[in-house]
């Protein structure tokens, strides 16, 4: 090499070895240096108008892309990026957020630099709640040696990282290098995995009625095709956790639906329920899915359930054993095949004919919207109805379906169009968000605008807090009424409607389909009152939940 | 009382009692108890479009009202006000952060809950890092002494305090209530006060060229009468820090200046570096005044530093005195009076004659607006331009200049002009905002809207970020250009216009300023090359250190 490997560099380098093409964030002072080598390197940045939209951003750049990445400057830039990396954290997302901080020089001048906090430390002592490495780089001897161990943690865990160089740092040469960057992964232990695939093939061995829940984190390990293979040939049925949504294509024959107790079926949460032998793949379990620490399936030790973090089985764990490995293991394992069952039905679409003229209702948006879904579609749901009406739509193949849906974040949506369309240009980004959402990251349209994207925007504007409004209604729910269609004035580029009748909305998303050479907004002014079905049931759940805490 | 207190309405007591009139935020399932019990309060709830936001209000309204609250729920409420929270801290704002989170009775149910991180504490961790108290109020038996233990830092530090209730233990009824609510302060040691006013007494005797050097924690105590009495009765002139600006009257005559190595005129400079005996009060020095720990000032000891945190004389402390005791004690101490001195001319407004059909520039802009300040007007500055420029107004009287001039965090001054407003609706907020800076919280003029409000609103569009492009210029400086005066017609609602001459300008701020009912937004569009002096001498001294970073 010419120019021997700098900090900077080496960390540039690892990033685009392991697949980062486009980097979301703002530049700052503290963080100059490192834009420099952004701006020299392969990997293109991506400007966004907010920190937290560039973490949500790669937050979806890295579902689709299997990694993704954020630059901010110090504290005013990363502190600014704590929600959207805790929801990445939370549903399991390999984000690394990659900031600057004052240079090691200048600290022993002043005590107080600007953007400070409390103290040098004070930005990585906040992610370190919130990733599974946390590292400053500030001594060209550990360098190497410290960001490649953050590196195979996010490989491990498929988790958040936070990799901090101090501006005078950048440019420092690594002490040692030379060699390529590679980054070690700690291998499955092979007796251990040949123990749990054999106590998985003993269950399934005496199960009537076995059934597979699928989770997140088999799309975050790139195991698609190898849990399509499994299911196929065991012939199990298999049900989905909301933010599973996706992960196998539901016009499957074995897929039986979303499971979640909050929102889910009632078919498709008795079907589960009932099976002798539930293998549970790549979800933690959560109050979303409504499988308590007392449910039958977990009191009996019927489960197995693997996740990045352990694999367990009935009562017990194994440590020592990857998730992909596992997974893996089992689609060669010689595990029996079942014979095939009847399945929950499918939700029926039924209800009134509707009135082209009438009024625009959830029902008749979601019913319509269901039937043009195609593969080069992808749904991006923001929380509230957009994500509880958007439960019961039928996506087509992997990745057609993103949505902060355990975390319930509101505002990732729009970044996450900005994101999704650099991950996969081929795809065109559907995007429901509320009118609380669509407030708080709307915006963020203006960088899609900025980089020639054309998502198209359905925002279900109900005046208010919906999800709140069925637990308890107070003026505090109310939302001060924008022009949404009137964004594409403000940003400078796309079309915005107006939607209040059936027909025109069938009109407007047909004509934003066909026109994917720029941003399509449309307002669709709901009823308050309009609810899906999926809304009714969670909030009714959450209701009884609440009113055991009034006085 | 009819209704026995709980911990709920015990916490709202206290924040009423200390002043809070207004609290900002955004509902959530885990938080809406409180909210029920804040609508039955005599404290109004502002509903903001983001988490951010509500802290910045929360802030301002602070800075000006002597304390501010805001309300948000558990993880993906809270974490977005990380950064809101941390400027209050790094910049001494007492803001309460008030938040909900998962009930008690929950959590034994199932390990995850939704909007969870880590586990159930991860968000006060993170409020650790920057409040002066982080309290979940989970037990009724200790619930009174732990917030009154809170309530007490915030008003001995003036800095934030975090308060968490789990959704369940909001209308629990407490042990021992019924007495009125009551927070101890400790006082200070009368002898360390009396000891510390005999040294300050015995520097000044021996001192020929005295000065004092004021900053935001005078302002932040309640003390400004106190300090222009002191400074009247002693003679001595005073400079303030940046982010003290109008702490002290400009017009006041021993003012001599903002004095802060990075941006302040050359002359207050060395007029204070010169004084042979410097009283700083309530002012934490950073890289932002560029005086160093080296600096003749501290070495010599030369200095009586005062802050909440403790008083410093020469080379040593006290720490057993209240800031407020220290300032009030100097107030009433046999001080000597000092003969009146030559100071620093002020800026000279020199340079060619303005065109008024001619291009806008940022002289013209503040040349003009520091005609038409008043003492009804409050200038909000966001950061970059905003800042710099506006270090030079004059302004006349205090709380009419307020500005993150510390920790420097773009996005401030919108929501800052939110809460301001409620804080003192008699003020007319004028903000100076970048481009880059309006990107991030400008919607939140939707709540000024919704809530009658009237800021004069003048964006400095210069296309890009200024302060960077001058240290280290790049395509990543570049920002996407808005049409920002079309915000009106999406949040719907105030007057936008475009302003290109010095005539316009003129013509734009008296129509805003004869027009008190409605908001105003002026895009103003500058040279791209337009700085002001201040950000030469600033984007110099950032790039001269930068400069020691490169290969």
């Amino acid at each position: 090499m010419n120019h021997p490997a700098t900090i900077g560099t080496a960390v540039l380098d690892r990033l685009h070895g392991l697949g980062v093409r486009h980097i979301f964030g703002i530049p700052g002072d503290y963080v100059l240096s490192l834009y420099q080598l952004i701006e020299a390197s392969p990997i293109k940045h991506i400007g966004t108008t907010r920190e937290d939209c560039a973490g949500f951003a790669a937050d979806a750049y890295a579902r689709i892309n299997g990694i993704g990445a954020a630059c901010v400057t110090y504290c005013v830039g990363g502190l600014n990026t704590v929600n959207a990396i805790a929801c990445a954290y939370a549903e399991r997302s390999p984000v690394v957020l990659l900031t600057g901080s004052p240079g090691l020089s200048e600290r022993t001048r002043t005590p107080y630099m600007h953007h400070m906090v409390r103290d040098f430390s004070t930005q990585r002592d906040v992610f370190e709640q919130m990733t599974v490495a946390a590292i400053t780089l500030d001594d060209p001897l550990t360098a190497e040696r410290e960001m490649d161990r953050a590196f195979a943690a996010l490989l491990r865990y498929r988790r958040p990282i936070y990799i901090e160089i101090p501006r005078d740092m950048v440019h420092s040469p690594l002490h040692g290098s030379g060699k390529p960057a590679c980054i070690d992964e700690a291998l499955s232990d092979a007796a251990a995995l040949a123990e749990a695939i054999g106590e998985v093939r003993m269950m399934l061995s005496a199960a009537h009625r076995p059934a597979i829940l699928v989770g997140a984190e088999v799309g975050r390990f790139g195991l698609h095709d190898d849990l399509a293979k499994l299911v196929e040939r065991l012939n199990i049925p298999i049900a989905s956790t909301l933010l599973g949504k996706s992960v196998i294509r539901e016009d499957h024959p074995l897929y039986v639906g979303v499971y979640g107790g909050l929102i889910g079926r009632d078919e498709v949460q008795q079907f589960i329920n009932e099976s002798d032998c539930l293998l549970i793949l790549g979800s933690i379990l959560s109050d979303v899915e409504d499988v308590d620490a007392r449910s039958p399936l977990m009191t009996e030790g019927r489960t197995i359930h693997a996740t990045a973090d352990r694999i367990a089985v009935k009562h017990h764990r194994y440590e020592a054993i990857r998730f992909q490995d596992f997974v893996r293991g089992l689609g060669e394992a010689p595990l029996p095949s079942f014979p095939s069952r009847t399945l929950p039905a499918p939700p029926s679409p039924a209800g009134p004919a509707l009135d082209p003229a009438g009024p625009i209702t959830l029902r008749g948006l979601f019913g319509h919207l269901d039937t043009i879904l195609n593969e080069q579609t992808l749904v991006i749901a923001d929380v509230g109805e957009s994500l509880f009406a958007a439960a019961d739509l039928h996506v087509h193949r992997r990745f057609e379906f993103l949505s902060p849906a355990y975390y319930t974040s509101m505002g990732f949506a729009i970044p996450a169009a900005l994101g999704a369309s650099c991950a996969d240009p081929t795809l065109r980004p559907i995007v429901l968000v509320g009118d609380g959402a669509f407030q708080m990251t709307g915006t963020e349209l203006s960088s899609c605008v900025r980089y020639g994207q054309a998502p198209i925007v359905i925002i279900l504007n109900n005046r208010g807090y919906s999800t709140e409004r069925e637990i308890l209604e107070g003026p505090f729910n109310d939302i001060h009424e924008w022009q949404y269609e009137r964004i594409c004035d403000l940003v400078g580029g796309g079309v915005g409607s107006r939607v209040t009748t059936q027909q025109g909305f069938e009109q407007r998303i047909a004509a934003a389909l066909a026109d994917s050479t720029q941003v399509h907004v449309l307002n669709v002014l709901l009823n308050p009152a309009d609810r899906s079905p999926g809304m009714v049931r969670l909030a009714r759940r959450l209701g009884k939940k609440l009113s055991t805490d009034k006085p």
